[in-house]
């Protein structure tokens, strides 16, 4: 049931959350650069919409982001964030140096960008889970995973000594690593300040700059304009007031109590 | 600090883990097929070895495999499991479809390696944290991890409808689950019978086949043979007989209570 609109190169099947925002950003980076199109399809997680017939043929794996490349014979579907990632940056051989000219910085950015796949990413969406999710609080598995995103942090402010994630050029490692922390411009979760993380700042600095993360941060920044204080459960168990708070709180109020 | 000995094509730093079998499986292959040789030095995460700063500076992620590549002018270094296997399926242009001549049938390979990255790799890692070594028994988190490998098993299930991982031919899409997944050869962990997941023992036995895979196979076996039952305490907290059994217990007894 895939609908083929051949007007449009690409369908992206999304929703405001990280990993769907590196590929949003990669999208209007080759829309800038190359002139590409795309079409935005909201998929409501919190209805399930993910877990419905005509979207598991898309994505098996029931998760978004996904994508449909339409400009080909047939429509093509690729899912998996990092792997949408490679697939568009081998097709417009862009922000991912040719292996066969250039191998050693090829595999530094796929390194890189599997790194957040494997590590980042899988540890701050279960830091986000018992933070914000969980139905009851888990003291031992949110220490365990804030304790593993304060690592990963750690790593990638060592690893930000150099200019971006990947190398000396802006590439997907550092859009894979974005879909996450560019969060860090609308609040201080895992308590990462400038202080504490400077390296990091300096290159969310750097990348604020392109207009397709500007665009991403906008979003992002809306959404916690409109956050469900109630979901923040986890870090205000000490305060009854703020747990059933009604009216909307601001981020600045969440200090990650543990570290 | 890493030593260049030039007779040997790869240093491969290993353990007998899932993420190392992989690149175990992918030497063992290129060494069949093209006669590359490589050397395995063994780091001891009990001894915390992978912290060491001279390992750091192979790996800044501090786990591992990593690969050191001794062909080119310069050693050079390649982490993540899935990277490794990336960059010497590239190298060797074999286990992976050439983007450029094959985009769509490469884009399916790495759709289903990186998946293994970001999907069952960590899963399967929580689980096993959860059900052998966390210090206390944690029940939601048991479950919750549990019910995610449980979901990965019934979609790789359904995958493999089809012959292999990534597609009609062996490929790093298969190296990379088989880490994991050639633990079911010697014990039913998550309760992981033929009975319910039909198709991944079907492909077991295929590639059951190949010698790279029996060697592994071999090692896993072993492995099991001297397993500490101590470890197994999550699994037995209704028996205290086996949480504190000193001689080893056949992996057969491992009944996981959580389906």
């Amino acid at each position: 049931m895939i609908e083929i609109n051949n007007k449009i190169d690409y369908i992206f099947y999304t929703n405001n959350t990280p990993n769907t925002y590196k590929i949003q950003l990669i999208l209007l980076e080759l829309q800038k650069e190359y002139g590409i199109t795309f079409e935005s399809r909201f998929i409501n997680v919190f209805k399930k919409e993910n877990y419905s017939d005509d979207y598991i043929k898309i994505n098996p794996n029931k998760k978004v982001p996904a994508i449909v490349d339409q400009t080909g014979e047939k429509p093509f579907i690729v899912f998996e964030s990092v792997s949408i990632l490679i697939y568009l940056a081998q097709k417009f051989n862009t922000f991912l140096p040719d292996f066969k000219t250039n191998p050693l910085e090829n595999s530094e950015v796929i390194t890189w960008t599997v790194w957040q796949a494997a590590n980042l990413g899988p540890a701050f969406g279960q830091y986000f889970h018992f933070s914000f999710f969980s139905p009851t609080v888990q003291e031992y598995s949110l220490h365990r995973f804030n304790n593993e995103a304060q690592r990963i942090l750690r790593l990638l402010d060592d690893r930000l000594s150099s200019t971006y994630i990947g190398g000396n050029e802006f590439s997907i490692a550092d859009i894979a690593s974005a879909g996450w922390l560019l969060y860090l411009n609308s609040a201080p979760l895992y308590n990462a300040t400038k202080e504490r993380f400077p390296n990091i700042f300096k290159w969310l600095d750097l990348i604020n700059q392109r207009e397709s993360i500007k665009q991403v941060n906008q979003s992002i920044s809306d959404g916690f304009k409109n956050f469900n204080p109630s979901l923040l459960r986890a870090l205000f168990t000490n305060d009854p007031e703020l747990i059933n708070a009604k009216a909307p709180i601001g981020i600045e109020n969440v200090i990650l109590k543990y570290d």
